[in-house]
């Protein structure tokens, strides 16, 4: 078999076993209403501080795909997972009870993307057989981390994104399941740095690290978008994901209206004022976990290609005057008969 | 073949293939003095803050793992990195020029041993052929974020570690090579805690990770501690190594006398008022790849446990009064003639 480098097709079948997503109120009252396992009402969901909420979202993501999976955490071989708190916070003290081997990731907002491709090596590799991919991020959490207190009500401007409330949990297994749906193949991100210095407009960051990573997908599997039913990025939002489609025109694979991102699916642009979209981890995460894998399991897409990116900086490195580097992870599922 | 969770007995010889470190010049001036690829002298390094310091020091240890092992950037499938900076950012901008595919990872200390368990995976799947491990810390970047501001002089209690201003990076390869040393398994720890909430005795909160893993790798191995030359956990100290021999004897696992750690390696006890030893990411990695790598290729060690363990705290988790849960990841290596 001849490598290319960091891209994987599996050589086994990797089953989707369940997959299940949470969410805030203003997620769940936008474009995918109806779409979530459940909703937090509140910004603290009957905890202390947001750091713990966004753990009992992430917590409870877990356990309703394992619910919906059918296994216990005793059958789950090892999680894969992350989230863009400091110190990973909200995975490191939502999973801490589980009891199940922990492989903990940073990937920032590409987190669902690369949490479910290592999952897959290590399902490949034929060393665990079932494993959970999770991720979550929290507006209010996230706001006092990376801007400013809520209470200072910072303006945000047009090209900013609006940090998701909300979590996504997917079971994979090399045992056959009945959603039919199948992690075939999927590319680990190059870190991309175009210059982007604005920590308001995320999108641009990340863009050039998305067109790297879905060219290389193409590039190195012969295809076009044409080939796939949906290209969809994790939240570039609309600024991002219009530099996106122009880097592919010049990059020779334009993406011909197959393509589509998390952070602008989330939320309802007219009515929601989240201005560019969504963001975080969480936000890829639950789009993936409430409507996407239901489409495939539903036969109305057949091919997915779900590219996530991760803005790679800090606080620390913006007031150092550093560019965003981005990385962009990508998980291709495919719907069997 | 029967699984066993979350324990990872490698099918194909994973062959460590070059190894780097470097270090400030405390920790070359202690008992490792000499056995450093480089010594980065003062706290800056010639960059403009303590965060790019630390980036320049994990990439140079990547360029000399690399170069030692005779290998270029363009030969390296996927680098597994991470440090415990908010957001990874010694990782994040220390790789950005590489080109190789990314895979960002979060085990706080742990995270030499999880970088190597992940490659080893990943290595051992087919999917890859040629990989590189890294983690860093540096004592001035780490201060700042989780203690105090340097110039407070804040006072350490005696259970305190030290972060050690250090990196170390390891090339990974299916392909033979002359070190003969090899990968033969790895453990993937559980997150334990064990209700420690002192945040200057990160020794006492990680030691029953480092029991439960090890514990684990001897019940399912069918060995005990008298099989191996040397069991090294990451950085315990000597607060945490004590509390670390008591636990296993108290498993029915004595360590007798098999046991050393990195922290307690890195530093003189007597002449360099490190408290009770050294700690971060890049301890542990520095002194398994200036020392015990090195003690593995000269066959004075044939066989050699390596438990990195990390603390999933942040400062938030510890201002809102929550316990510190660790993780302890398990890499076996192999010296063969």
């Amino acid at each position: 078999m001849k490598l290319k480098r960091g891209i994987f097709h599996f050589n086994k079948d990797i089953f989707v076993s369940g997959f299940a997503a949470v969410a805030g109120e203003k997620e769940a009252a936008g474009p995918l209403r109806g779409k979530f396992d459940e909703i937090f009402k509140g910004k603290l969901f009957g905890e202390k501080s947001y750091e713990k909420a966004e753990s009992k979202m992430q917590s409870f993501a877990v356990k309703k795909a394992m619910e919906k999976a059918d296994v216990t955490a005793k059958e789950v071989d090892a999680i894969f997972a992350g989230d863009i708190l400091n110190q990973c916070i909200s995975t490191n003290y939502g999973l801490r009870e589980l009891n199940i081997p922990f492989l903990g990731l940073y990937g920032a907002c590409s987190t669902m993307a690369e949490s479910i491709l290592m999952a897959c090596i290590f399902l490949d590799s034929g060393h665990v057989k079932t494993t959970i991919s999770v991720t979550s991020s929290h507006f209010c959490a996230a706001e006092r981390q990376f801007r400013f207190p809520l209470e200072y009500g910072g303006q945000r401007p047009l090209t900013s994104q609006w940090t998701a409330t909300a979590a996504g949990a997917l079971v994979l297994k090399t045992a056959k399941t009945s959603s039919n749906i199948i992690v075939r193949a999927a590319v680990a991100g190059k870190i991309v740095d175009y210059g982007v210095k604005d920590i308001n407009n995320m999108g641009a960051a990340m863009a050039p690290a998305a067109a790297d990573t879905i060219e290389r997908f193409f590039k190195e599997t012969n295809t076009l978008s044409t080939d796939y039913d949906l290209i969809l990025t994790g939240d570039l939002g609309a600024v991002g994901s219009m530099l996106l489609r122009d880097l592919m025109d010049k990059k020779g694979y334009p993406l011909k209206g197959r393509h589509n991102d998390c952070g602008i699916m989330l939320y309802d642009k007219a009515e929601q004022d989240v201005h560019s979209g969504g963001s975080g981890p969480g936000c890829s995460a639950a789009v993936l976990c409430a409507d996407i894998l239901e489409q495939l399991k539903n036969k109305q897409l057949r091919k997915v290609i779900f590219v996530a990116t991760g803005a790679l900086m800090s606080i620390i490195t913006n007031q150092q005057g550093e560019t965003i580097p981005s990385v962009a992870h990508l998980v291709y599922f495919e719907k069997m008969d």
